[in-house]
C-alpha cells in the first residue's frame, strides 16, 4: 500500500524511542551464472544474517511494477513520499545531484546544450554529446558572461556531465508552472518559457527565464557544437511536507555524497556533518548525534557505485563493511533498525533496475519471521511481502510505539 | 498494485524484445479429494516446470479480492487495463462475447426477452428461462421484422443463450449515458431508457432506443412467454486508450474464440487470423508473424472449457497440450514470457471463481525465485508474491528494458 500521509497524522505520539534507517544504495542484486547467487547472497553477513533471524524481512518496491527509479525518487519513497504523488522538478533533483544547496528562493532548472542552424532551428538536441570538460568550460563562461542583478536576482550556471548543467535563479518572487523550451524534435526552434499557472509571479518568472536565456544563447551563438541551449523541468523546492511535522521525530541524515544530503534536507531532516567517508565514520557520527534526534538515515553509497561499474566483488565487499559495522549500531540499542536499499543495482546490469529491493526489520517489538539469512530469495518467503518503500517509515512507527490506537 | 497508467506513459522506450502473454483461461484450480492436487498440479509439465525453476512466480487478483471475473473484464485486466476503472458496458461485452465485431459508431445493448402481463407489468424477467433455440428464432423475427433504417440506422439483433440477446444500433452520432430499461423487479411497467449525459447525442439516442423497443414489443406481443424485453447495459466502445499509444508495443492477439479476439481488438491489438484450433495450430501462428510484432498474447480456451465442465482430467490434459508447445515458444527467444490465466475456474466447482491464478514469468532479467514447479501452492512462495494482475504488463516492460529510469 502506498503510505498517505493523512492517516498517520492524527495518530503521531512521540517518546524517546530510536529508529535506524540503514540504506545500501543499489542494494539489490541479480544471480551470477557461476554460483547462483546475488551480490548480498554472496557477501560474508554474519550480523545481517542475525538481524534477518531475529527480525522480520520482506522486499520492496521503489516506485511501481517494472519501474527503475532514480536516487531522488527512491529516497523519497524510502521516506514515505510516494514519489509519484510528490513530484519533484527534475531541476531541483538535478540540482541536489550535484550538490547546490538549494534554498527556498531558488528556482532550478535542468539544462541541455544544443546545436541549432543558422535559422535557429535545432539540429542536435544534445549539442553532439560534448565531452564533461567542454560542459565545465562552457559552464563558466554562462556563469561569467551573464547576470540578473539589474533585475535583482542571483544566476548560478553548474555543469553536470557531457551536454547537461543546472541553472539556479535565485531572488525573492519566483514561482509559477513554467512550461519547458525543448521541442523533443529536430528541425524547430527552441520555444520559449512560458507559466502556465496564471498567477503575477509565474508572468515575472517566465520573463525572468527568458531574458536569462536570451543573454546565454547570446553568449554561446559562436561555439562550434553547443551554440544554444534548452532548459526543462523549471521548479522550485516543492516544499514538501517535512518529516519532522507529519512524523513528530527529529530526523538526522547522514550520508558522504551530495546528492543524499540534499534529498534528506528536502524533507526537512538535519545533514550531520563528519570527518571521512567509509561506514566506520558514518556510524561514529551516528554515535555522536544520538541522542540529539530520534530518526537516523545513514547512506551508504558505494554498493551502488560497485553495482554500475559492473564490479560484483567490490560490491560484495562493501556489503561485508557495512555488515562489520552493525554491532557498532546495535550498541547504541536501537528501537527499530531497518537495513534496506534505495533500489537495486545489478552488477549484470551495471545499472538501477526495477527489482525489488531485499529489507530487514530488527528490534524488540519485531516478529521474527522464518529468514534465517539477507538475500534476496531468503527475503522472499519473510513476513513482510512485497511492499511499496513508502510502507518502511510507517511500519518502524508503529514497532516503535510512536502511534496511537486508530478509533475506540 | 493497480496499474496507473500515467505513471508509465512517460517513461516507454522502444526495443526490439520481444514479450509472451501466454494464457491458459481458467488456470487456476481446486485440489481433487483424493490426490490433494489442482488441475495444474495434477498436469505432468516439464516445460512450465523449468520456467518456474528458472524465472519468479506469483498469483494474480483479477479484479478485486473475493471477486470472480467475467472473460472480458479478467483479460482487460491481463491487458493492464483496471476493469473497475475502465467500465466497460455489458452491452459492449456481451456483443464481443458473441463474436460481433463492434465498430466505432455502434450502440450495444444486453437485451433480456421477458414476460409482461395484459396492463404491460413484468411478471418473469427471464420469460422463464427460454431454451436458446427459441431466443434464436425471436431475434431472427425481431431482426426481420424491426428497423430504423428510416432514420438513418442499422439495427442488429443477434441470440446469445436462453433468454439473453444482444441489440447493436450502428449510425453517426449515437452516444449519451443511457439508462436501462429494468426496473428489477416484478409487478413493475419496464422503464424507458433516459439519457443522463443532457447532451443533444444523448438525448437523439434514446429516443431512437425507445423506438426500437416500441417496435420489438409489437412484434414479440404475441408471443407466449417473451412478450416483452428489455434492454441494460446501453454502451458505444469506450475507446480504450490503445495498447500501442499507452506502451510503444505493436500487439498481436492470437485466440481461437471470437470473444477474446474482440477483447483483444477492443485494447487495438490486431488479431492474427490462422488455421486450426490447438495449441500447437496457435504457435505455429506465433512463429509466423513473431518479427512483426512486439508484444503477443496467446489465448487458450480449453482449459476454462473443460474446468466449467467439470472435467477435471479433460482440464489437466489440456494443460500438458500447452506445456509440449512451450519448446516451440523458447525457442523463437521472447525476452519475456509470462505464463497465466485470467481467472480460475476449478473443475469442482464448474464455473469461474475468485481463486489468485498462478503465474510465472521467465526471461533473462527475470529473478529466479525459489519455486520449482509450476503450480498453486508453488506459486505461493513466488517471488512476485500476490498481486493485482494489471502488473503484469508493467513487470514485463522492466524485464524487456522498455521504461526510462524514473527521475534523476
Amino acid at each position: 500500500m502506498i503510505t498517505d500521509h493523512n492517516v498517520y497524522k492524527d495518530l503521531i505520539q512521540k517518546n524517546e524511542s530510536k529508529i535506524v534507517l540503514l540504506v545500501m544504495d543499489g542494494l539489490g542484486g541479480l544471480p551470477l551464472d557461476t554460483t547462483g547467487l546475488t551480490e548480498l547472497e554472496s557477501a560474508y553477513t554474519p550480523n545481517l544474517d542475525r538481524l534477518a533471524r531475529e527480525g522480520s524481512c520482506g522486499r520492496s518496491i521503489p516506485v511501481r511494477p517494472g519501474i527503475t527509479p532514480g536516487s531522488g525518487p527512491a529516497h523519497l519513497s524510502l521516506f514515505s513520499y510516494d514519489p509519484v504523488r510528490f513530484d519533484i522538478g527534475r531541476g531541483v533533483l538535478e540540482a541536489l545531484g550535484i550538490g547546490f544547496e538549494l534554498g527556498p528562493n531558488d528556482l532550478a532548472a535542468r539544462g541541455n546544450f544544443a546545436t541549432v542552424d543558422a535559422d535557429g532551428l535545432i539540429l542536435d538536441r544534445r549539442a553532439g554529446r560534448i565531452s564533461t570538460e567542454e560542459c565545465v568550460r562552457l559552464c563558466e563562461k554562462l556563469q561569467a558572461n551573464t547576470s540578473l542583478e539589474d533585475e535583482g536576482y542571483d544566476v548560478f550556471v553548474r555543469p553536470v556531465k557531457e551536454h547537461r548543467f543546472v541553472l539556479v535563479i535565485r531572488g525573492a518572487g519566483l514561482g509559477g508552472e513554467l512550461t519547458e523550451t525543448d521541442p523533443l524534435v529536430t528541425g524547430k526552434p527552441p520555444l520559449a518559457v512560458r507559466d502556465e499557472s496564471g498567477t503575477p509571479e509565474g508572468a515575472h518568472t517566465a520573463a525572468l527565464v527568458n531574458k536569462w536565456i536570451d543573454q546565454a544563447r547570446a553568449v554561446l551563438k559562436d561555439e562550434p557544437r553547443a551554440n544554444s541551449l534548452n532548459l526543462r523541468g523549471l521548479a522550485k523546492d516543492p516544499g514538501l511536507p517535512s518529516f519532522a511535522a507529519m512524523y513528530g521525530m527529529r530526523a538526522a541524515a547522514i550520508a558522504v555524497y551530495p546528492m543524499y544530503k540534499g534529498v534528506a534536507r528536502l524533507v526537512g531532516m538535519e545533514v550531520i556533518p563528519f570527518e571521512g567517508d567509509r561506514p566506520h565514520h558514518e556510524i561514529a557520527a551516528l554515535a555522536r548525534v544520538w541522542n540529539d534526534y530520534d530518526f537516523f538515515f545513514i547512506h551508504i553509497k558505494k554498493t551502488d557505485s560497485y553495482g554500475e561499474d559492473g564490479n560484483f566483488e567490490a560490491k560484495v565487499h562493501e556489503i561485508e563493511a557495512v555488515d562489520a559495522v552493525v554491532p557498532d549500531i546495535l550498541a547504541l540499542k536501537p528501537d527499530v533498525l531497518i537495513v534496506t536499499g534505495d533500489h537495486s543495482t545489478p552488477a549484470r546490469l551495471r545499472s538501477h533496475s526495477y527489482h525489488p529491493v531485499p529489507t530487514l526489520f530488527w528490534g524488540p517489538n519485531v516478529m521474527p519471521d522464518s529468514v534465517e539469512t539477507f538475500g534476496e530469495r531468503a527475503c522472499e518467503r519473510g513476513a513482510l511481502g512485497i511492499f511499496h518503500a513508502t510502507e518502511m517509515v510507517p511500519w518502524a512507527l508503529g514497532y516503535s510505539d510512536r502511534l496511537a490506537r486508530f478509533g475506540a
